[in-house]
């Protein structure tokens, strides 16, 4: 029974403390939360989890295997610097960190104390990823040849952090996950509609020394709301639409094959073929309970999770990169 | 009565024809075709044009006023040269040219000569193009903010042009002609999946001065065929989806405005609105008539037409200068 | 205050309990539930609740106002009768009864002891069908000329009503919430696809004296999902997709007009129009509150509610007559 | 060679005209069209053709070995019945006759002559139905269990026969190409909006003797455009969308199946399965040209077309059973 407490009651800790409260193996002992006026709220809907303010008093608590952490970004290095020198693991919400050097530094104190670090990357645990990691495992779809990703909507402006931060992690990870290229570089442009110089809209490119591309597509302005991603293979091509309830996933059986035609001077002929289309059916499992799972079971085993520390250094690493490039007019920043 | 001759009976040839042939104040007098196999079935269906082989015999015509030119773009130039200075009105297949240089000497001529030079960037005369252009003259949308085209689909690759020459002119002379600001800059990146160094995928990024940003996705890979534009105003968001057979444009009374709290410590505050959802009736007239119409409008009256010689200009400085930063990594390029 | 007890704690139970417990003039005193065993869900979510297995004892509480039904259909008479007759006003699950026989008696006590006697049609609180009936009312649409309903799905089979008994009360309501030509008859055939007999699909006809139509596609075995409605008026055309999240409502300003041509051997002469389409945005408020609210109100001032008696009755009706057309080879059944 | 002529050059001749010129085996000498001023029209495009206004000279020209009848309804029987007693093999427009007794003295004077009689129902050779075809021959679907069509949009008033009998034909000619069970019955209701009596709106059942259903929905008046068959079968579902311009067919892998537990007192039980769906590619090539290539076909080899002259009489018969049905208020007719 590993015991557990969450950091961190707003949007997403709710939905955190639900989860691992589901799983046999887990007893979630506390939760920290800064505003003690909804304390009461918490322990009605869960009568065993105890409640405080501040997050110090747990680090003294030798009960406590592990650590969720669910609060702002920029707290995440801290909280979970603290755990992990307590000898705690640690589950944080993606993105990891601030910024790379500081992912590092928690990998290295993980590996030194051999406790578990894992990001919260959720969507690699939902049904269609699953599903679309499969395709791409047993080679259904052939070499992949590009990722072209589209997060758009009337959304939130987060007060600290650009669009690409807020939105982009979800589909940088999903790309980690499923393409096992290593990405060289990016390049990323954006505009700010607002006085604060914090990006809206943007864009980002990652590089791979293969003739491979990934491109990201992120706003807040937007009205309507877009969450696609093409896949493209050799063989075939993935069509993913997170926002279809039933049929996220479409396999086009689709690709081109091209070849030089030397009798022609060198002529280029590119062959195309369409094909049937394939909508697979998508296990409805919540992702966040696959996460949970996920966590506990690389704690108890010794194993890396799906969502591994490094992945999620890698999704900062490519955040840290865009922010760059888009400060220096969109020109190549190298990872 | 404007005696017009058309160069080049390819895939675009035989629209044009038919439809100058249509306008009252036209007489197609002849059609310049290499394969002279086809000339019989040109003059089949219309009994009153000559067909040649070589378009010199056209030059030394003085009863022609106008030429058409649909020929592949790289003689574009030499053939809209000698047409100018035999003193003919000309009309040129979009890109106008493959080089800026090219195109500016072109105007030169035209402007010297006080003779009609026009490109046919056929979209701006489409029902869609011209509703998006009144919806926004007469402010209902507000000042426009973005500009997000996505232009994919299983294309065929073109053997000397990449994607973005293609495809993206469409999109680039919708932005010209809709958005009054002045483009400063680009960025683009792209990836060839064929030996012959052409880009089969490219992103492309407009920069103004003003809090405004263009983006164009252009793809001959996709399994799904997409062809919309989101532009999004500070009063209302437009829709474009070419694709819809009989609902192309959708005017999203959603917005959002903000304003610096003061007293919070300059806290930023977004505000959203959205609301109902305007599907207008768009006229299905079909665009290149309109193309035809005023470019012999602009002959006989001298006037300027709306796909003008300068619009055509930036179209190419556009794609030049994304060419550019294609082969610099997508570093920024200043139009 | 009124003193409120919810009968049955189902399907639906838990979602009328939450919406009443959210009102300020209605204290939810008490639950009855056969299956004791979900008491204590019940109590630790809504600690003020006592929980009852036998429906009598609350009968002899002077304390309780008003009875919400919500257990099998079968069983809506006998308990609503009892209510009725120990002085409770009652808000009853739709359909209101098994038969209109029972309906009548209901609605005959109801009037005779000054209660208030209202049927859950929770879509006519909804925000799509307020917006219709907004439409309808100030004349936007004109005289209605035909109502066409498609519920279908893959959906559970009802051990003991067919399928237009489980799905069209939804949409027999709406019309005759929107339409106010009074039904004199049905059509109705459909097939059952187990030993059973009762049917898993259904297509009703209501005829009425006017020149208008209303028919209902009614399906438990459809491998897609479609919840839609279209309303054909003499000016414009509304399409209601109860499905689509965001854009619910259509109003399409399309019609016909015809004429005589007596010159021409009274040849008849039709003219279309086709226009802009308009999706109006609707108010997301849960319709269950609004059912709880209008319920509230009628009985604190003894009007009649939106989902009144009548028109329970009325549903019954046309589902009764339904049954017996279906009976009877798809005869005219007169209501 | 067979030598063939075309009586009637309205709205489909000319596609009839185009399509049988393609063909290797045929020889198009002349077309029969009232209209003499479209003559000269029709011989531009095709030069061999010989025009009539009468259609009495093509019976007495011996060379003829086929006519192709596209008229108006009402003169399908008399044009057909001359041909055929000329020794003529025709291929009539849908639906064949006014009547099944016009259909039924036809097809016996065809048999009695050896002949060969045939309906355009083009739908049969369609890349769609084809397909379904295909599916449900091998199989894969299991036994059929319904079949529910909706054809409608905002289209031409006919003069002279109602929705049904201009739009069912090709729903009623699927679905008896695609399942082997016999009609028995219909019943159908209608609605006239205009005072010619014809119905503008109509609803049509075809009951068979096994628990199979099939309905029709037909209107001349609805805003949106819908062409789209559900068809449930015990094993899979197909989805037909014949507006879909890539994707017509799906193939849903969904069914259910009930057993009746006799220890619950004879409770039926139903089991849901939902599983992949599957959008195979469709053959694009005309429909029509497989029409004029099975009539001559079925001419050279004496074998009778899929669209034979007993499926194009029990079209015939279903549309006469249901306006019967209409005018005796929806009642059961018997076919």
């Amino acid at each position: 029974m590993i015991k557990t407490a969450l950091v961190g009651y707003g949007y997403w800790g709710p939905n955190l403390l639900r989860n691992f409260s589901k799983l046999p193996n887990c007893e979630m002992m506390a939760v920290v939360e800064k505003r003690s006026e909804i304390h009461s709220k918490i322990q009605v809907a869960f009568p065993n989890v105890v409640c405080f303010e501040d997050f110090d008093i747990l680090m003294n608590n030798c009960e406590v295997d592990a650590i969720v952490i669910a609060t702002p970004v920029h707290t995440h290095y801290p909280i979970a610097k603290k755990a992990l020198l307590a000898g705690k693991h640690v589950l944080i919400e993606k993105p990891m960190t601030s910024s790379a050097e500081e992912a590092k530094e928690l990998i290295s104190i993980a590996e030194q104390s051999n406790l578990t670090l894992m990001v919260d990357h959720t969507f690699l645990y939902s049904g269609a990823v699953i599903k679309m990691k499969e395709l791409m495992e047993n080679g259904e779809i052939g070499n992949p040849k590009y990722f072209d990703s589209t997060r758009i909507n009337l959304g939130l402006f987060q007060p600290d952090v650009n669009v690409l931060w807020d939105l982009a992690p979800h589909d940088i990870s999903i790309l980690t996950y499923l393409v096992n290229y290593k990405p060289v570089s990016v390049n990323a442009v954006g505009v700010c509609h607002t006085q604060n110089g914090i990006e809206n809209i943007a864009y980002l490119t990652i590089n791979f020394e293969e003739d491979f591309i990934a491109h990201f597509n992120c706003s807040w302005t937007s009205p309507v709301k877009v969450r696609s991603t093409l896949i493209g293979g050799e063989d075939k091509m993935l069509f993913y639409n997170d926002l279809d309830p039933s049929e996220k996933i479409r396999v086009y059986n689709t690709s081109y094959t091209h070849q030089v035609l030397e009798e022609e001077k060198n002529r280029l002929l590119v062959d195309y073929r369409t094909g049937d289309v394939f909508i697979p059916k998508i296990d409805n499992t919540e992702a966040l309970y696959g996460v949970a799972s996920d966590f506990l079971q690389a704690i108890e085993n010794g194993t890396e999770p799906i969502a591994s520390k490094e992945l999620g250094l890698l999704v900062v690493q490519v955040l840290e990169a865009a922010q760059k490039s888009i400060k220096n007019n969109g020109s190549i920043v190298y990872i």
